[in-house]
């Protein structure tokens, strides 16, 4: 496993990579979730890049981005073992140099959810995004579901610029429990760890009112924020059933909207969504 | 030479063509300057595609887009004499389908001259030609130093983005009396046509000033106005002597600087510039 710690050393082992390239872009602190995204590419692709790295454009100023959890031993370990080809780990200097003032923009679909709660946020992914793209050239990357709006934003951007990759979109990989696996999952307590399952309650709840007929979104939106409220510890930041095309929010709900939520346990801030009508 | 009406024709056509892969983006209506720029792209490399496509996110609500000259069979019968091997012509509403909302922003250089006086125009030329770049992948793109500006914001982008790819910046091309070949000069009557020369007279004068050892960047600038305000049709919108790395206006001249205007003559907006102590 070949690890490039500069753009130029990247590019230079990217040359020498068998096609098709898949790609894996993470920040480090891996899973399973992340795991399933490498043994996904390992199948489809004659090459797999994953790259490492906390990007500091997309946190804002009061958000975690000095506490990120971080093991680049162990990642490196996790990701030889699934016979990842090369890991890029770059340095935030050389990602963004002091002159660097160049950015990307999705409008329109950043402006919900994640992107209300998180001002700059998508900015951040997309233009970090569009670099790694750039850098190693995948024939095909790939994201996980747990993050619905940023595959979106990603999709997106890729065909608005005409951007010569496939986005692969993979199912959210879960804790046996249903606790979506991530990497700030580290910061719970062992509390905080069983009131976070309520975010898998409330989906599966959602699920469940829809298969039994239900489809008025604000009941069902109601049902869920009651459910969460139930639960001590938890502070919604949002709970949402909107449109998988525009995000913005549905009145009724049809066979593919977005089920998603934000949620504090505690200090931690938690994500996870369904896809009603479609799969998880 | 074959011709790509579609996004899809052109990415077909890119992978056939031999590498290197030479690109000119323009606006067609061609003149000396394009194709000057077709024949460096023909030495340097062993294919040439060039691009004929009229930006509309580049022109604001007020200028010129509806307007501006076309001549499509004639620029077609120019660039097969200059042996390009294909030209992307697409239509704006596959460019720029209802849905994209994707943008690229290059700040700080874009703040001041054109970008002061044409907002949202940089935002507009960026953005296509990051498309035109991920739908041809060129080895190198040319543009001319008569848009100091653009070549500047979008080296900046292509540096800051780790695009794969060199931009070239060659010499402008003047008519033998002096005036910077553009498109626009046909907007010209043949009196504004003597008297657009003021920008060349002018920029003549600021190398004669410097030349002579004045580097008192606001003198220079104020005999530049002077001279261009004799012009009875001359409408000046900006003349600046700035740095060439951050365009920031300059009071003391060091050896790379850019000396650039805007000028009006009569409805036509004219720009040139120099860059004093290098060449044009």
């Amino acid at each position: 496993m070949k690890i490039a710690r500069t753009i130029a050393e990247m590019k230079e082992i990217r040359r020498q990579l068998p096609e098709p390239v898949g790609f894996v872009p993470t920040m480090g602190y891996l899973h399973e979730g992340h795991l399933s995204l490498v043994r996904q590419a390992r199948t489809e692709c004659k090459s797999v890049i994953a790259s490492i790295f906390v990007n500091p454009t997309q946190f804002g100023p009061n958000e975690d981005f000095a506490s990120y959890p971080r093991n680049t031993e162990r990642d490196l370990a996790l990701l030889e073992k699934e016979s990842t080809d090369a890991v890029f780990m770059p340095q935030p200097e050389e990602m963004y140099p002091p002159s660097a003032s160049s950015w990307i923009d999705v409008e329109g679909i950043t402006d919900q959810l994640e992107g209300a709660s998180r001002p700059g946020h998508f900015r951040g992914v997309t233009t970090v995004v569009a670099k790694l793209f750039n850098i190693t050239e995948p024939t095909r990357a790939y994201f996980g579901q747990k993050d619905a709006q940023q595959a979106l934003v990603i999709q997106k951007m890729v065909s608005d610029l005409n951007m010569n990759l496939e986005v692969i979109v993979a199912h959210t990989v879960r804790e046996p429990d249903g606790l979506a696996m991530s990497s700030r999952n580290v910061y719970l307590s062992p509390e905080e760890r069983q009131s976070a399952l309520v975010l898998w309650k409330s989906l599966n709840l959602a699920q469940k009112l829809w298969s039994d007929g239900e489809s008025d979104a604000g009941r069902i939106r109601q049902q869920m924020i009651s459910l969460i409220e139930s639960e001590p510890s938890a502070q919604i930041d949002y709970v949402s059933i909107a449109d998988t095309g525009t995000l913005e929010e549905l009145e009724q709900i049809d066979n593919s909207s977005l089920v998603s939520m934000a949620v504090r346990i505690g200090k931690t801030r938690l994500i996870d969504n369904i896809i009603l009508g479609g799969q998880t």
